[in-house]
């Protein structure tokens, strides 16, 4: 199984003066992962390789089909080691007594993503996922400094990212300033899925009292996932959407961007920063 | 219908040095759109408002619905204008005498997606992906100032991104070095969909002679889409994947990456660049 996340490849670069010279250079890799649940093929996506356990964890966890560890029995990769693609299957079966099929997950679909009627699409169901979700009830309070501090603390954890520029990064920061916790992935969501996948398996979920902080932009499905999870607050390198923002403000999750250089934007539930 | 890109909404400043200040803050729009086809609903996708018409079009070219034009009979937002939500639905009908119902979608899924045999996920997955299009067979090349300035033109051709910081950008080139075509959307899929389905509703499929051009980083779904709509070349001005550089030697697909400040890295199909 390769959980390397970084390959050397051959590359011919242009510099700006006409110049080309061949290089090997650091590319980070993804793979495809095929998460099955008890037999059935659930989703394949293209993650980088490590932390499988957690992605899956995570993934399961966001799409409502397991509520804590308790509900999971054993996860392993398919295959033998040494064959060609092993890794890259990652069977699921849930704890004796639980029912984690796709059913579940048909009818949670059904409920949601596939039922919206012509003309009001999508509203109503991101009312339908906010509902699966309660409202952040959390009277933690973050100091300024904590949050100018949690994107520095995540840049200083990516070394992938520093030697490839691509990838994405996640982490928690606890209640001091720590980080507790940080993941890489080339995808955005996936590496939110490995950090809440963590806590998952740690039973540390909800992650009261906690931040999230994401290198990049934040999406409604990114703050839909920190929500779920539990986090009072989610900080970002970049910018929000419209519909992250809106959805930050009706759970009541506080909202952060633009966080560098000292300076950040905050869009919701402000009150949890403390000056 | 709502097409507009940016959202104007109030955020708190926190500056480096403690000051704080209200200010309306210009944030880039995220709504879901649902893709109905012949009544079935296909995908629901997060995007920014516009060109819903291409985001179809392109989204069924890749997924293999559609093969031209021909195969499209009308689509229209459902709904009536005024309501809530409305324009966040899209209805696709086939052209008299065409299928393009789900069934087409399971099986295509189901040849490709969803049969790979634990073990050797993914990798055949992504050999069924790769047979749907047939090797780049294109001989143009491109000088490498005309690749220099098509990450600087697509980023003239962004003004969503200059006010909000918040979303993605891909462009086509012409062999002339003019662009002829620049989409915005909160989702990097999104902007090269936008695109693919403008040449498609134009009957310009494929891109012979063309270059894409995208904003950020390149993964495997964004060069099978640049291979499936036939372009000879695409053009990142961050990092590739490792399975982003794979499939693009193996498609004859020439990649570039940090195309940015005069200097660029060719991982793949070199010799279409002229020097």
């Amino acid at each position: 199984m390769s959980t390397k996340s970084v390959a050397r490849g051959p590359t011919l670069r242009h510099g700006p003066d006409g110049a080309r010279e061949e290089a090997l250079d650091a590319i980070v890799i993804e793979e495809p992962l095929e998460l099955r649940v008890d037999g059935d093929t659930l989703a394949i996506t293209m993650r980088t390789p490590g932390h499988d356990h957690e992605l899956a964890a995570g993934l399961l966890f966001s799409e409502g089909l397991v509520a804590s560890r308790d509900d999971l029995g054993g996860m392993h990769h398919c295959g033998r080691p040494g064959d060609d693609g092993y890794g890259n299957t990652l069977e699921v079966t849930a704890a004796p007594g639980t029912k984690l099929g796709l059913e579940r997950l048909d009818l949670a679909r059904r409920g949601t993503l596939t039922t919206a009627s012509c003309g009001v699409c999508g509203r109503r169901s991101i009312d339908d996922l906010l509902a699966r979700s309660a409202q952040i009830d959390d009277d933690t309070t973050f100091g300024r400094d904590l949050i100018v501090s949690a994107t520095a603390r995540l840049a200083e954890a990516q070394p992938v990212f520093r030697e490839t520029g691509g990838l994405h990064a996640a982490g928690v920061v606890g209640a001091n300033g720590e980080l507790l916790l940080a993941r890489e992935d080339v995808g955005r969501h996936n590496a939110v899925d490995k950090v809440v996948g963590r806590l998952l398996l740690d039973g540390l979920l909800p992650a009261r009292g906690r931040l999230l902080v994401v290198s990049g932009r934040t999406s409604f499905e990114i703050v839909l996932k920190a929500v779920l999870a539990g986090f009072p607050a989610l900080v970002a390198v970049s910018a929000p959407t419209s519909l992250a923002v809106e959805t930050a403000r009706r759970a009541g999750l506080t909202l952060v961007g633009f966080s560098r250089g000292g300076s950040f934007n905050a869009y919701s539930c402000a009150e949890r920063i403390r000056v």
